[in-house]
């Protein structure tokens, strides 16, 4: 990153001082770097050696997921309306800052969205970049190729129908399953491992077993976010608890506390739940009685049994992998982590 | 795009009907091409084949261009608030008026931001995933991969400069140059010109002769393109005359006008100029007034002076490189036609 920051530096200097520096603030500043510990583990666990061109190559990658991570923040918090990012100001909103901080003509809030457009660009080119120059060999790059294509499509697909799911309003549990699916639990997940393994020259079985695994680990990962979303959490530093229903989004928790409501005949329950989706209004005290709501109604746990099947199946496809240690534990325990409630709770 | 259309509709449904249709309608409603003809007649100028593998991977990369290109309109009209693309609603205007049209929930226009976003995201990752896959052997690869890179950085950074510039006001002429050079010359005729070279294995003293040409011939493009941004004419077909004053960009003709304005001491035309730029408000009556003040401080005349004077040395360079006919000519005519003004005028 540093190289480019210094090609770019020389063709247009406040182009580096502005956009480069904030990318690689969001890329570097944080994060549990799960995607690049799913892929470092699918590499090592498919027999990739911790050293050497290989290795360099995975690492490559990993930080190409890492910039595809930073446009999915950037673009999402813009989209989202969110004003925090990690406990510091979302992209859009350090733009809007340093515009009036500069004193700049004309309006600041727009300057901030349109910087924040390109700098999400920037991030997804700089990651193609990253993959096409990562030093895969030929045999490499016809494996591992399609999968990096499908991840980024898959990615914005499923956000897109995220999107479209806050206009038509939750449907079924199902779908709202295949949305978490699309727009994270492929990428954080299953395209991860999949890179990795793909990277060593895992055979098809391989590859299925740990593509099952990821799935499994993917879609859970996300129904833990959709509870952080509602209820906060570490896993949400910086952004205020109840943000998923002021969106308006239709998570697999609303889908079924709805079901339920529906099921029992609480016709008022469910009034509520679907006046508090959207409503970005939405105070503190309502948003608490909404989280009763969602316990009493027994969402939370039916989400809570979910993932831990979820969790379960992932663990199962990991063993019948057989993987080589240290990766089989590691993955063991990373799967868990995605799984498992944030700490303190 | 038709394949990619169809695996993402298996898994993806109504983000295939939505996005990757409005993608390709822009994509494919028009536009003159002119990314793709340089890049072609640089492949062939340099001894490149018009059938076969090399020539099937030209066009590959010239569709991919053209999903830049794509990205860049669906983006560029977002930042400026423009509602008219080649005379059909801007991309965020039409999926606002999806989402009206389909009753959805929530904010139309927030919908219509978003999902532009998110098509022009999907551009730009196709684009990647085509030059990645346009079957470039190892060689072409390594010859190609740079300036490709290259490019996509370049056009982020221009767009950015060029955003960082209506917030401080015209700067000197030269900066506005640097600027038309960055934001659309390296991409719309430098930059293709190089592809398509050095896919054709050209060495580096032709490579540069075409650069030199697609340099000048691209800055001439972008002042061309300023004129029409103030003016009107068929290259902006469907896009009000005068938003670029409007939305107080620094060309090179206000720039010039500026200079000639305080260099003959006419303070009021300088004021009336400034207060111009970023005048969301401006109307036709004004807007004719400063169209005649440009006229008049011969602004417009320096531009065309320069217009014709980066033509003359594109086709100088062209000369100098010997290219193999009908390439010589036909890239001759492609430089006449950038640098033009448009057609009955």
């Amino acid at each position: 990153m540093s190289v480019r920051r210094e090609e770019a530096a020389r063709s247009s200097g406040r182009f580096a001082e502005d956009v480069i520096d904030l990318l690689a603030d969001v890329v570097l500043r944080g994060g549990k770097r799960t995607r690049p510990a799913f892929l470092w583990w699918g590499w090592r666990g498919c027999g990739g050696a911790p050293r050497g061109a290989g290795a360099e190559a995975v690492l490559k990658v990993a930080t190409a997921l890492e910039l595809i991570q930073g446009c999915a923040l950037i673009h999402d918090d813009l989209m989202d309306g969110s004003l925090l990012r990690r406990g510091a100001p979302a992209a859009h909103v350090a733009f809007a800052n340093q515009h009036r901080a500069a004193g700049l003509r004309g309006n600041a809030d727009a300057f901030g969205v349109s910087a924040a457009i390109l700098a999400g660009d920037l991030a997804l080119v700089w990651a193609d970049d990253l993959f096409e120059t990562a030093g895969l060999d030929s045999r490499a790059r016809r494996a591992v190729g399609p999968a990096w294509q499908a991840m980024r499509t898959e990615t914005i697909a499923g956000q897109y129908l995220d999107l479209y799911g806050q206009g038509t309003g939750v449907d079924s549990p199902e779908e709202s399953l295949r949305v978490a699916y699309l727009k994270s639990g492929l990428y954080t997940v299953e395209r991860p491992l999949h890179l990795g393994a793909a990277m060593a020259g895992a055979g098809p079985e391989l590859i299925a077993a740990l593509r099952r695994a990821g799935r499994s680990a993917g879609v859970a990962f996300q129904l833990r976010d959709d509870l952080a979303g509602v209820f906060g959490g570490p896993v949400r530093t910086g952004k205020p608890a109840g943000d998923d229903i002021r969106d308006g989004v239709s998570t697999y928790l609303m889908a079924i506390a709805l079901q339920r409501a529906r099921a029992h005949g609480r016709h008022e329950a469910e009034r509520r739940l679907r006046a508090a989706l959207g409503n970005q209004e939405l105070r503190a005290g309502e948003l608490g009685r909404i989280q009763d709501l969602l316990t009493g109604l027994g969402a939370v746990a039916a989400v809570e049994a979910r993932i831990g099947q979820l969790a379960a199946s992932a663990l199962t496809a990991l063993e019948q992998a057989r993987l080589a240690p240290p990766a089989d534990q590691r993955l063991s325990a990373l799967v868990r982590s995605v799984a498992a409630p944030p700490a303190g709770t």
